[in-house]
């Protein structure tokens, strides 16, 4: 068993050259984080990554241990004027509206058809779920993962003219990067539908579905013309939002991470219970200020609320990233 | 990001390197699997990862796409006579009972108080889950991992008077070795309590906490004396056996596995779906049948019952693995 018992001590080694390499002469030889412009976040994350790699550190955290979450909408892809699901789900309403002539009717189903995207909008992160769930359903896991990824394929945001996974944050991509580099297991805890992020965050964000933990609605196993299958039921079976997202984090991870990243107030609680353990911590938020680049909203929108936890910032320590002034290029380059 | 990003491919390299090596002129420089005797078995494993891991074979399959998933209970620990879930759980009953006197009258606590095991085995994996359940809530999640370390590292095995952990069979421990080092990912996915099984897999099998799919309780977040915390409720939430596996798969992990290995009935859903997969897959099961160095038992035990996958293990294509015949040592050396 020698051969492949070398395999993980070779790997931690890569690990710390790799470290070695970028950050040689106090990060003189390359900058890990390029779209970050120098400022107090960008030294507390370097900052804070150094003092949890460094072993005989009081800080030091084991590598296993080194575990980051991040939120999605948001706080890794835009989310606005509105979710990326939400519109995929809007494109399938509208496609299955025939078969439900009730939904003409009933809201949130009703908004959608007519294209009413204030009362959308105004149903909250529940009503969202029920439309999303309610499109979500009646086929196979197959099926599904297949429209997810052809309809992210061939739709673009209108606004920048580009498909959704290229509007993907530069910036969060190389500290994803960073993270790994050092040792980090990276998640993202998102209140998204776990099944519609699955077929793309390996590709756009190196991180594979099993490390995704997200909203999802009931399935179960069938025998389907004789072949094995999951099929989706029209049913919610949980709700990784706000308090959700810690219970997600128990669920999946079982383990408590040692950084978080999310972008509103529903990240208040993945924050809290990333804070409240033992050893060095960090948590941040991205705060949407660019409006030429991106968008500005933050207390008073309906999509990623960010009210509470800009209050609470400065006395509970969570960083507090400014698109404007933090980063100084948005997206991957076209 | 150029120091980082050569990190995977330099693992990446050293995964083909320690394969090179063990197999090296048809594996003569180092056996992979030297505690599984020369089969039928350990050719057909040794054939299939070879099969999947070569570039340009008709069956090879992309590293990232190599999941397989093992059962714990029967199939990498002993559960024979009685789940070591279940005695952790009747201590705790024994111990909790003064403040639930409704047990001594209630089945299956009073069973469990009365040391009948019989009724208890009797109730099935449904009982055993609702005294499981019973038993493990009411605390927070850092409590009771505290509660499963503390018992594990101090209880042993009656028969074999060692500790349950040290209980773990040692030709699996090389095959999950053999598969990581063949760039498989592997999980475990138990009818066994999630959380019971995540403090000890990390060091028994190298199998991190987050790799583990399994049975769970609801649990919520929290602040508890100011500290942000998961509370543990009595209430099912998710039972991962029979048809449950497969579902939880798909929670997650989100990817159908390439190779499953199961012990008991429980298990053929798993294997079915895992086989139902295009390309080549692999679905293999211990059978129990050595009584002098473990236990012999299969069709009528009411512990992980082997009786229908026997039957149409043949036509399935499934691999039974014979304890007695397969394996020329069981347990790790003491």
């Amino acid at each position: 068993m020698k051969a492949e018992r070398t395999f993980p001590g070779f790997c931690a080694a890569a690990i710390v050259l790799a470290s070695a390499t970028a950050f040689a002469g106090g990060r003189t030889s390359a900058d890990p984080l390029p779209s970050w412009n120098d400022s107090t976040n960008k030294s507390a994350i370097i900052s804070f990554v150094e003092k949890v790699t460094t072993e005989g550190s009081a800080d030091f955290v084991p590598a296993p241990e080194r575990i980051a979450t991040f939120d999605n909408d948001g706080t890794l892809w835009v989310e606005y004027p509105m979710y990326t699901q939400a519109l995929f789900a809007f494109d399938r309403i509208k496609a299955l509206a025939p078969q439900h002539p009730e939904w003409k009717t009933t809201q949130p189903f009703q908004a959608v058809l007519e294209d009413d995207m204030q009362t959308v909008a105004a149903s909250g992160m529940e009503g969202l779920m029920e439309i999303v769930m309610a499109s979500h359903a009646g086929m196979t896991a197959t099926e599904f993962e297949q429209e997810v990824t052809s309809w992210l394929a061939t739709t673009k945001q209108s606004r920048f003219d580009r498909l959704y996974t290229e509007l993907i944050y530069q910036p969060q991509l190389e500290l994803l990067d960073y993270l790994r580099a050092n040792g980090f297991k990276t998640f993202i805890v998102s209140g998204g539908g776990i099944d519609f992020m699955r077929p793309m965050t390996e590709k756009a964000y190196g991180i594979p579905p099993e490390q995704v933990v997200g909203s999802s609605i009931v399935s179960e196993f069938r025998m389907k013309d004789g072949k094995a299958e999951i099929v989706r039921l029209p049913k919610i079976n949980f709700i990784d939002d706000k308090a959700g997202k810690p219970v997600g984090i128990y669920n999946y991870i079982g383990r408590r991470p040692i950084l978080a990243f999310g972008n509103s107030d529903s990240d208040m609680q993945m924050i809290e219970y990333t804070m409240a353990g033992d050893g060095l911590r960090m948590g941040l938020f991205v705060h949407h200020t660019d409006a030429d680049r991106e968008y500005a909203y933050d207390r008073k929108s309906h999509v990623g609320t960010l009210d509470k936890a800009l209050d609470q910032a400065a006395s509970k320590g969570w960083n507090i990233v400014s698109m404007k002034t933090d980063w100084n290029t948005i997206f991957p380059a076209e």
